[in-house]
């Protein structure tokens, strides 16, 4: 699977909207297909946006015959007024469009060549998506040396390439690297309720790259580790304080403790950037929402509903896990390992 | 919430398999109807059945009239023979016909009265379903003593009225018991996947019997515990060892070492009858169901898709919970505390 596919003239983007249900592609070949499927949300996740947009100044070069540089100038700003109005908030759309501009600007004074500009475009557009890919690399290098051939990963939601848009992921990569060096590892998944993202998109995702996959309600947590069925626990962060509270996706509070009781190692995968280091546990708030979450689930036929609409319920999005559960923090910079107060702050001093 | 409600001369069923989303009641007036109701499943489990049937008996002879007790065992001979035929597994079924059965024949070599086989006939009916109540209400009385006013109990599926028929049910007996007794308790209740039946049975019984009820997501557990919403822990069992190591509903064990973590008291309700002397821990197979439970779900407009068809999945439906996780075990002779192995067997010795 492979969330963004640039084949030199267009762009490929999975369509996120219909899966699992339908895996259906969208082509995009000009500005207004790729700033479309921004806006409609077939790529979503910041990273995924930023990307696709700077294709986006790529393919604006390529649309009709462009005589020279100044016309080729002209076009491009056009390109970057009409992508950067798809999504008013994400940050990456005006950062990927503005390093864009000024790489076009940069080459301009070096050529008259339109297609050495456009070429020079590409190259960078390739760079952008290279980047996003290098600290999940590196996430997934550190995690891959903790997992053994015929070892099963159990992870939580969906912290894997359909989220991040590159394909890899944060709590996946370790997964990805290990199939590549040749090891074969099998992951289980809970469902994740209530938006079932491990059902969704996790189980979807790793099938469709080859990973052996197997699906569990989130009430079977327990006895997959008291039968010993898994061997190591991944997952990813929202938010990681200095002491090492980690917040994340309900749910991964219980996963912690299980395998705390029952001696299985517990990583939490994240870029650094997702190191917090202002806050304290009590100080972050624990989003609420929309109790028609719980009420209903999403479905091959929409969203339904699974009990009485005036139901009263509790839906927190996010749980948090205290360090004492966490065997480590793996991220770009390396692994933070027990006293995680300690080794989380060396981390990101010594680099 | 009544399952079955007696009213002189007809039984008013509500039909569970239209829960939560309608609440539909049944009327039986005739034996046919009884059988009916039995076979198609608008009463389900085996105490509601076998009360149902009992009841069915008194019908039989309230049909059409009946001039002579020759004609009024007829009667009721045929009806015990359609009645039998409606649930052939359902042991509690046959023990009620025969029950009744008896019982006409003792009040016939004793009275020439249709009149009076029929009242006879009526209050055997009428003791079986108190029968099936004493021991919930004991159950209540022993789980309530350790409930204060305020207290919010945490459950787990439906070990309600609704799964037992009498409408008190075993892990919700003392939540109905400390509510006559003036005590405000609340109650959580988590979903249940993958039948849900905490989301479609248990909150609609708590909400319409007057209870506070709380739905989360099954992935919330550890969310509630950590942030003290929880004082106590309920949950019903399937089998008990005599070892104290208890087989209930797939997340059960989740719930158990969640609470033994926070110091939340944990306790299992359930008939002395759920006790199983004879099987150790490795000798119980837990039972796998299909793998479409997980892959679907129920709701208003039936069961559907979550995920792909073709994903592979673990569903067992029950778990196991080791004894050193249970604070006590409740039923209807008393509550056996820790150990559990030495009390659970003082506890079947002493009556």
């Amino acid at each position: 699977v492979k969330p963004i596919e640039w084949r030199g003239d267009k762009l490929v983007l999975l369509d996120q909207r219909m899966l699992p249900f339908e895996t259906r592609y969208v082509e995009a070949r000009t500005v207004e297909d790729v700033a479309a499927a921004i806006r409609d949300m077939v790529v979503r996740g910041a990273p995924a946006i930023g990307i696709t947009a700077a294709f986006g100044m790529v393919i604006a070069l390529s649309e009709k015959p462009i005589d020279n540089i100044d016309d080729a100038l002209k076009t491009l700003s056009l390109a970057r007024d009409i992508l950067s109005k798809t999504r008013p908030t994400a940050v990456n759309l005006f950062w990927a469009l503005d390093r864009m501009h000024n790489k076009a600007l940069s080459l301009a004074s070096a050529t008259s060549s339109v297609r050495e500009l456009r070429e020079g475009l590409e190259a960078e557009a390739k760079k952008i998506f290279e980047e996003e890919l290098e600290a999940e690399i590196r996430i997934g290098l550190y995690g891959a040396e903790l997992l053994e051939a015929g070892d099963t990963v159990l992870t939580i939601c969906n912290a894997g390439g359909l989220a991040t848009g590159t394909g890899l992921g944060t709590a996946t990569a370790p997964i990805y690297v290990a199939k590549m060096l040749g090891k074969d590892i099998s992951v289980i998944a809970p469902e994740t309720r209530p938006w079932q993202q491990g059902a969704r998109l996790t189980v979807y995702e790793l099938v469709n790259n080859g990973i052996r996959t197997t699906l569990i309600a989130d009430t079977a947590l327990g006895l997959v580790m008291y039968k010993r069925m898994v061997d190591i626990v991944m997952v990813g962060a929202d938010r990681i304080l200095l002491d090492g509270h980690v917040f994340n996706k309900i749910g991964t509070l219980n996963e912690a403790i299980l395998a705390h009781e029952f001696g299985i190692p517990f990583y939490v995968l994240a870029p650094t950037s997702t190191i917090d280091p202002k806050s304290s546990v009590d100080s972050v708030k624990i989003e609420e929402r929309d109790p028609d979450e719980v009420r209903t689930v999403r479905t091959s036929q929409g969203k339904v509903y699974v009990t009485l609409k005036d139901i009263q319920v509790y839906n927190p999005v996010f749980d948090v896990t205290p360090p004492k559960y966490i065997t480590g923090i793996i991220t770009e910079k390396g692994v933070a390992t027990q006293p995680l107060s300690v080794n989380l702050r060396k981390l990101l001093k010594n680099i």
